[in-house]
């Protein structure tokens, strides 16, 4: 009897590691058995374009709710209901792998839950492939090497572990790729940013968090020049404050990452309790709505826990 | 350099796996390099003594709360809050092995999360060992298996899935029992009621769910012979209406299972449309405070959901 079919998604506003764990865990279920397809909460970021083309793969078609579709859902890369599916409520989450925090989850059922504080999703999931010694495809290699590539900037963000390395050395052989020069030319076209709207800029790798109560943003844009995404400041600061008023956001944090340098600019507008809670935990100053973050290039690790734990 | 001490423990009134699963994985942690003490949030059940008698092993430290001795804590078993230490908001969860849904459960940071919809803890402990190629001692495979067979009524649950099956014949083996002579001994020693209070009775093996808002206690007792354990009703049915009063639980109830036939009879208190919800979830009728509910011997799986639904 065929398996009940399901869903397999990352979260909103996709970056690379969303749409190729929801790629590369489809393929694993299928081959166990199950019936899955994977689909994408988003169109492609510039760099997740790159990748795709590079290793001729069909980007997943985009939905933003199930709507009946399926009831069964399988999560990658995210957990957090607000980060997911509109319908998230009516559906039920049957299999996650992540490597985020927990946090606004909650199921009626046992599930299978598999997260683990590493990098990278794709990470995790090469030692799944690994454990039921299945093979993985090489152009999917190359998309899972990308997707660590991406998380980890190059194994450079303080979220690298050495199974980031040891993954993103496998896999890159199997998709025959010298993953150092690839990846800097990867990472390159993500940062390529003079055809996007401002509007698109803070939406591109933004996610929403709820922290006691308040409604929080961080986006996070890349580049290898800040004084040139800067340039766009004032659009910037009038976006946001229209987003923030749109959304009922407390507080819209914008990192601007320096990927060659590994430091971030943040541009932080939002009511004067929340940016001064950010200036706290963060130790930094916010002036003229900027902070310099030197050193911070990982949202989930370097600023989503103070910040947490300041509000 | 010494790894920072971590307590590992399963959930309030533990029953055989909430313990086993805390001995089982803290002995796995630290074959791997951790630091790691298990400790029990409660003295044994009839059941557990029996296990512990019969593997001649040392029960473990019971605490309440961790009281600043650590930062950092691994659950197993359990994941809702209100089931945990009482001050598990001031601690780093950093590991959690369970079977259970996820609900009430909020980190800060990444964490390794492994949760499989399996009949038992110690059976994804089991898996794990494997993964490992970890050896279990024989005393700690006959535990485990205990723990299964607790958690399973010897296999007959539906919560039973092939792995447990599998699970429970290697541990049997390793251990040197036959599980079957072996488990209906030990289920039989978890009846023993005798000894026990009417208050002990319907804390033994109680847990708390928040519901939509509402607290909810569900309590379950073994029996060999239903109509002996209810000569307690009326002492039941006052002792549950003075915890609800006290605990400001919306309903209160108390499974009473007879592990031979494996029907229950469910003695149902609480508010009005709460007992109303408790009706409709499990299609039967409070008559006199007392439910049939046939063929119902697991609350994760029969009971907890429906309710939850209907809530």
């Amino acid at each position: 009897m065929a398996k009940e079919k399901e869903l397999v998604f990352g979260h909103k506003n996709p970056d690379t590691d969303a749409v190729v764990a929801a790629i590369s865990y489809s393929h694993y279920q299928n081959e166990l058995g199950f019936n899955t397809e994977a689909v994408a909460l988003g169109e492609p970021n510039e760099e997740t374009k790159f990748v795709f083309d590079k290793f001729d793969y069909k980007y997943p078609r985009v939905i933003s709710a199930a709507n009946g579709e399926v009831k069964k859902v399988m999560l990658v890369d995210h957990n957090e209901s607000q980060q997911s599916l509109d319908d998230i409520a009516d559906l039920e989450v049957t299999h996650v792998v992540d490597h985020h925090r927990i946090a606004n989850f909650t199921t009626d059922l046992p599930l299978y839950y598999r997260a683990e504080p590493l990098g990278c999703t794709s990470t995790i999931l090469w030692k799944m492939y690994n454990e039921q010694k299945l093979e993985i495809p090489g152009n999917l290699a190359g998309l899972m090497a990308s997707a660590i590539i991406s998380d980890t900037l190059l194994l450079k963000s303080p979220t690298t572990t050495d199974q980031d390395k040891a993954a993103l050395k496998s896999l890159a052989e199997t998709a025959g790729i010298d993953y150092e020069s690839y990846g800097l030319d990867m990472l390159k076209a993500g940062t390529n940013l003079d055809s996007k709207s401002t509007k698109e800029l803070i939406d591109m790798d933004a996610k929403s968090f709820e922290m006691n109560g308040k409604n929080v943003r961080i986006a996070q844009v890349n580049t290898v020049d800040v004084d040139d995404t800067l340039k766009r400041e004032s659009e910037f600061v009038k976006e946001i404050t229209s987003e923030n008023k749109d959304n009922n956001y407390s507080l819209f944090v914008l990192l601007i990452t320096n990927i060659l340098t590994s430091d971030t600019t943040g541009l932080i507008i939002g009511e004067d309790d929340a940016v001064a809670k950010f200036e706290k935990a963060l130790d930094t100053k916010v002036s003229d709505n900027k902070a310099a973050l030197p050193g911070v290039v990982s949202r989930k690790k370097q600023v989503v826990p103070p910040l947490n734990e300041a509000f």
